[in-house]
């Protein structure tokens, strides 16, 4: 008989799955609404073990999910299922080894419990929210190689995210060369002594454990997992140039393993321009393999380099971008949204760091601007770091520590952010050069950057103005992580042009006159 | 037996053409590659003209083409044809009226002559050119009702032109109610009082041959025709709302009688969201229709208000872009061809003007830098102009006199194109704050737009560099139209960065610190 658990919050610790013991009653018979539920079948197998199919079937009466099953090693497959819906559920089994066909069991979908809002998914097209209807305030983070290093480094890792602003982490599937690898864990059986002796046909289900523990780890900090298929950094093991068949399998493997993962997002590569041996009919192939094996349908993108894939196509979720220069000027970022109508993180805008490399060393400052700059432009930005330490680890590389000083403005942006209007902030008269964000009619936020005015102008574009609102004012330092309430309001009237309104009794507001300054107007009730 | 014969520079006085007499024997039997051959065929059919069914197949061995043929009126039906080889053509008629069917001739296509280049196609993915090789730089004007335009408005237009640097002209193909129509023709027959009267089924011949015209007359001054074949600015004719059945029947007209002139491009639409009557399958459907009847594929694009259509879309050949702000700034501009990988041009980017419309009343040199953005963005750029005269007409609606002050700064940034690497402007090292544009390892061109540094640093980007390159030195006034050579040569070594290369013996390059300056840095043989 099948058995079901869960297993979220069994993080760091985790490792080969015993069958027998791990379940218990309550984790066997129900698990919550968005949680991990899991059915470990033992069998024995003819031939390759990873080759059998399997699949559970799972139904509440009104949605029916076909959730991939997968072989975990010692003679034990899994099925992972995610009941998007509470209530009763049942399941059977499909596969090709009769032994694990036709297998059947049901569970009980309760509540979430506190701080499980669902996946996050894509809302109001530009913007994120987690499925319960919470908004979702990307401030992400990368540190590509932090699963693959020794178990107290990322224990540390995990340690610095409890504190720091970032809620969703990317994160490289495959090892990468140019970073330490600490842990002689690999993702395929080896075949020889050779770097690239690899059965592609075979995984390694112990480099799966440690890469779950970690997503599941991120998962209870409240931290999305953007899980990265591919990246060109490999140079060594050749995981970077493996036949269309084994990558195909991979990454049906992967989202077998990970899918049911509520903070699972899918990023099939990172710069994938760089991988000479894919083109992009391979990616749309790869995206579409993704799109298929994943019954929850968590989001999907694809990170550049120089060159941009169409993230018109159907199968991106939304876009995942490489481009500092973007993220200087509102109205650059903003031409994102505008040319494919779909959410925008700027995943890689540079670093904050002390590099030579001109890529990794963005002054704190420099970091945080990116952040106002695509706020105001209705996207999203990542940070990362590079401040080498010992040995040359920095954050970006195998995560660890924090050193910079953009963290602790992050956390202030994020909580202005989380005061802003949901789902998210969307550009102002947009191609007017207002470098206004909000909601028109009820907030503005202005950013100045660089800039280091004395005073602004509060002219206000004219949608969804009629005169005679009444908005109060905040001068907000970015830096310092101030906000400081104008006295007062300001009330509409028609500017002498149709485009704006203003309060003629005080059409400007003082400003210190120092950089990455903000004003806040928030309509009074 | 049918008649072949050419009409171009038979221009403004066209009108019906008559079937005997008009042609020569010269006519009949010789066009220049490129040019346009015509054959009428005279018939009587039963029930409506407009409904049958006519196309020529052309070929000359290797090449066979479909070549759509229409109703003219009088009885006479006609097929153009622009033949895109020399040498021999033979064609054979296929028609639904049978004293259509089966009709046969043959021509000879001669070398075109002075000025015929051929048409306008896009090379190397974002510029373009002429069939037989010479680079296209585009200057475009907007005009969009000069062919409904009396007579002597419509030379006085020519006439502005024949000394004005503009390469293309964007014009509409049915009337503007918001535009005086000052001619007394309409694109359908009339079926009552009403001024939504119209019998859609059936083409008023007037029409076309005023428009026909015009675009002749563009071609034989060298000026491309973009042909916008639908716009929101309606209003009274209801051609902007008409069924989808009587939308394709229009275009599939207006292909028949307009493909065959070389200087046509296709412009599906201006300011298509404003459209609310057409879906975006809608204008796929357009898309195709227009790329199913023209045999010579001329250059298709649409033209957006503040909604983008997916210009990844494989019958899109290049972006046509409104959007004034995306050229304040070569990265903002140089985004849209990241995205779309397609050539883009700025069709409306505001206005030369007085207005007190926003986007009507740019100075001449905003219009200029407007030009100079996009350039080194390696895009390109439209002007029209708004200087009401005598009974609110101007440039932008009706076409007549230049009043502007751009116009002959912009002759002279063409002069600055057409001596620059063919064929176009190339962004150099991309997404890092350079603002050059040209060919690596050969030419640059550096924009300073608004600010007006007394030196500049001459800091070269490492592609195509290797150290020892000997580069002379312009400095160019875009507003004063000036090209002062710098004294010597800059001969670049390796800087203190790997990111650049520069002359340590002359780091700097002297600017006389007014705006709108530029400098050109040409590689020394």
């Amino acid at each position: 008989m099948a058995q079901g658990m869960t297993r979220r919050g069994a993080i760091l610790t985790v490792g080969a799955l015993s069958l027998a013991g791990a379940a218990n009653a309550e984790g066997q018979n129900r698990v919550e609404r968005w949680g991990l539920y899991e059915i470990a079948l033992p069998a024995t197998a003819v031939g390759n073990p990873f080759d059998v199919k399997l699949v559970g079937v799972f139904t509440n009466g009104r949605t029916t999910l076909r959730a991939p099953g997968f072989y975990d090693g010692e003679g034990v497959w899994r099925i992972r299922f995610s009941p998007p819906e509470t209530g009763a559920w049942r399941w059977t089994s499909e596969s090709s080894l009769s032994a694990l066909d036709g297998r059947q069991g049901g569970f009980e979908a309760m509540a979430p419990g506190a701080g499980n809002h669902g996946p996050v998914g894509v809302v109001e097209t530009y913007h994120f929210a987690y499925a319960d209807g919470t908004p979702y305030r990307q401030i992400g983070t990368t540190a590509y190689g932090w699963t693959h290093q020794p178990q107290a480094k990322r224990a540390q890792t995990l340690e610095t995210l409890k504190t720091a602003p970032f809620n969703k982490m990317r994160m490289l599937v495959f090892p990468n060369a140019s970073v330490k690898t600490n842990e002689a864990l690999f993702p395929f059986e080896k075949t020889g002594a050779g770097e690239k002796d690899w059965d592609l046909t075979r995984f390694n289900p112990a480099y799966f454990h440690r890469l779950e523990a970690c997503v599941a780890a991120l998962g209870a900090l409240g931290i999305e997992a953007d899980v990265i298929l591919f990246h060109p950094y490999d140079g060594r093991y050749g995981f970077d140039e493996m036949p269309a068949e084994a990558d195909d399998r991979y990454v049906r493997y992967v989202v077998a393993r990970l899918s049911a993962y509520r903070n699972v997002w899918w990023s099939m590569a990172n710069e994938f321009d760089i991988l000479k041996t894919k083109t992009d009919g391979d990616w749309d192939r790869i995206f579409q393999g993704v799109q298929a094996s994943d019954p929850y349908g968590r989001l999907r993108s694809i990170h550049n380099w120089r060159r941009l894939y169409d993230n018109c196509k159907p199968w991106v979720t939304h876009s995942s971008i490489q481009n500092g220069s973007a993220v200087l000027d509102d109205a650059r970022a903003e031409t994102y949204r505008s040319v494919w109508k779909k959410a925008v993180v700027f995943d890689e805008v540079c670093y904050e760091g002390s590099l030579s490399e001109r890529w990794g060393n963005l002054t704190g400052p420099q970091m945080v601007r990116a952040f106002w700059h695509g706020l105001i432009a209705g996207t999203y930005v990542g940070h990362s770091e590079c401040f080498p330490i010992d040995g040359g680890e920095f954050w970006l590389g195998e995560g660890g520590e924090l050193r910079g000083e953009s963290a602790p403005r992050l956390a202030f942006l994020k909580s202005i952010m989380e005061a802003g209007p949901p789902p998210g902030i969307e550009p102002i008269d947009k191609w007017w050069e207002q470098h206004l964000g909000g909601a028109p009619g009820q907030y503005y936020l202005r950013y100045f950057g660089d800039d280091a005015p004395a005073e602004w102008a509060v002219d206000i574009p004219r949608d969804e103005i009629t005169g005679g609102e009444r908005f109060r004012a905040d001068v907000i330092d970015t830096w310092n992580m101030t906000v400081e309430p104008a006295p007062g309001v300001f009330t509409l009237a028609q500017k002498d042009t149709k485009y704006f309104f203003h309060d003629p009794a005080r059409p400007t507001l003082a400003l210190p006159g120092r950089k990455w300054m903000a004003v806040r107007l928030t309509r009074v009730a």
